[in-house]
């Protein structure tokens, strides 16, 4: 029976306390808590204590993290960012497994514990990403929990395959079925979308949909979305990654989608991209939608940019929707926090007894320092066992 | 006579050389120079080497940086925030000398070595504020270049009296004239400008107005602006912070008020705000209207928001643009180097022999890579001589 004691830190930049964890449990939270003898003890010294973090929106296995630099040359459209990414690790060999990998104890060490990423999966790789990504996942258990969405990067119906295909990787252990633009990559968003919510019935798993179609297209087919989600009494199962079409529509026609979605349980996966239209943060949580926060793209052939640090993308949050009172900044953390967590359903998560014992520790005054200055993280604790001290991973705590 | 030699270095990514720095300037930049007796040398391991970088639009005077978290509260109205901060400082007696100096010296540590700051002029606080930055430009100047904007705050009109020490601003040594939204804030733009231009050509001074006013507002005040440009024979003298409106204009409007920027010398400064409107980048290249990077304010009662490292600013212009590939993300740099001190007027600036011998080494394989991972500055070299390392100051090259 393990057990650690850590002294006098301030969760959520609340009153001091002390957190006894014990067996990967938080199993008290409180002030001048006793350490039992053989109980080890560490010293928060007044750390902020946030929850692990949670990415609710990566692609694990496609990232070039840790590779020498990718001169990106490719070109704008859609197409020619999933063509050439496609050619690319076809041609280079590019491991899934290890990258995967690599980008997954990256995330770790900056405090990430939760994760859920988009794996492709098409008719010339078959299921090669995901057997790469389904071992880090075993890998990584004890430390991090990655849910697994099988995704057709390559659009479902151009390629035909590609539909056994998802159904295989759901067979095989991916954990949710991934969609993809049913107008504008598939041509055929009824027939798409009934591909993908019949495997979704059979299989029984939760959907992610990534939603990049704009404006009147995107609620078009946002619509088919949530009438298929009703249909099939997939309530509290549908996710939407990006969902840009939401920030282009007037406001009562994004009031009344919002609605429906908050009345069907489906929730926005948002990067905040400062180049897009994004979903009305405020307006959907008011309406009663959830709204959590990832990355996307690492440092891959589609983009150089993100970064395993999740306060990071809490802040380029914050940046995005202008959110600069305190209390609005507690916001852009909740989308990588607890908002995520509870969306994407991974359990026992918090900072309360019985939680499972993810806990970050940051030199930070306040949560919304802790967003902006994204200090090192002072103490990462996974599953109950410290695996980072000072932002690098400790090599007895991690498998590699 | 100090001489430096930095061996192995990648100027710009390109071809290993040597750097050889004498008497604070350049001597020479190439493969294999000699190191003479006497000379330091520095090992820079193949290194990426950049210029130092160049900060076009920040408030060092107003930043809370290293200071207690102030909580914000504020009010989302601009007339909130330019309110809030007046009565903030006005009661805690926040220090601008010791506060711009901390800020100049982060700066310092993170590469930057020519930034233009603009410090409030108000009829409560004089030039007080003023008196505090004129402190730290003359301690930072063997190492950092600070060009000083006298800025109403609080606007040029509203309080008889504010021309009249932006006039003493000038004559106390203030480099530039600061001008703020003519319409929006003042209420009556041409009063407003004559009265601003009248101070410029008295005292022979260059303009750098704020221009936060979206669309067509924005776009007749920029008007105003110009013809008044032309009209006194200003042309390479006016910089316009922000611009929101031309993200906002038609493109022919937009493309028409551009081609009378380019043929002014007017230049746009911008944050490249994620939640605002903005010039648009390629397209004011395009039209020979140089356009440089700044974070806007850091850390202080407007926004809690801005870092001292200004390969994050190109990283966000990047983001903001959508900067992907890269030859694109070079102009993110550029921004943040080259156009910033060509347009601001800092002299000798480059990696060129004669050019003063301000240089950044960091681990990166591509400037592309540097912008987006923002590495550790390995060494800063400034004027010559060495003052930081791995991202700390030298205790001894920077005065307190």
């Amino acid at each position: 029976m393990s057990m650690l004691l850590i002294r006098h830190v301030r969760p959520m930049g609340a009153a001091p306390a002390d957190v006894l964890v014990q067996d990967g449990r938080i199993a008290a939270l409180g002030p001048a808590l006793h350490a039992a003898a053989g109980c080890a003890v560490e010293e928060g010294g007044g750390a902020l204590l946030l929850p692990g973090l949670v990415e609710g929106h990566t692609h694990l296995d496609k990232t070039l993290w840790g590779m020498d630099w990718y001169h990106n040359e490719v070109g704008t459209r859609l197409i020619d960012r999933i063509d050439n990414e496609r050619a690319f690790r076809q041609a280079s060999g590019h491991d899934a497994a290890a990258q995967s990998l690599a980008l997954a104890r990256a995330f770790l060490a900056r405090g990430t514990t939760r994760l859920r990423t988009h794996v492709d999966i098409d008719t010339q790789a078959g299921l090669r990403h995901l057997e790469g990504v389904l071992q880090t996942r075993d890998t990584m258990q004890a430390l991090q929990q990655i849910q697994i969405v099988a995704f057709p990067q390559s659009g479902l119906l151009g390629r035909p395959g590609t539909a056994e295909l998802l159904d295989q990787a759901i067979a095989r252990g991916a954990d949710v079925l991934g969609g993809l633009d049913p107008c504008a990559i598939d041509g055929d968003p009824v027939r798409s979308l009934d591909a993908l919510f019949a495997i979704a019935e059979r299989r029984g798993c939760p959907l992610d949909i990534h939603l990049h179609e704009p404006g009147a297209m995107g609620a078009f087919s946002l619509d088919l979305i949530l009438a298929r989600t009703a249909a099939l009494g997939m309530q509290g199962k549908v996710a939407i990654s990006h969902g840009f079409c939401l920030g282009d529509l007037p406001e009562r026609e994004c009031e009344a989608l919002l609605a429906r979605m908050a009345a069907l349980g489906v929730v926005l996966v948002t990067s905040a991209p400062p180049s897009r239209s994004v979903p009305p943060l405020m307006a959907c949580r008011r309406a009663g939608v959830t709204v959590l926060g990832g990355n996307d793209g690492i440092r891959d052939t589609w983009t150089p940019y993100g970064s395993p640090d999740m306060l990071e993308r809490a802040m380029l949050i914050g940046l995005r929707y202008n959110l600069r009172r305190d209390d609005e900044i507690e916001v852009a953390l909740d989308c990588v926090t607890h908002a995520g967590a509870r969306s994407l359903r991974f359990e026992a998560y918090g900072l309360a007894p019985d939680c499972r014992a993810d806990l970050v520790l940051v030199d930070a005054q306040t949560v919304a320092e802790a967003v902006v200055a994204r200090p090192v993280r002072r103490l990462v604790v996974a599953g109950g066992r410290i695996v980072a001290r000072d932002g690098a991973l400790l090599s007895d705590a991690v498998p590699v």
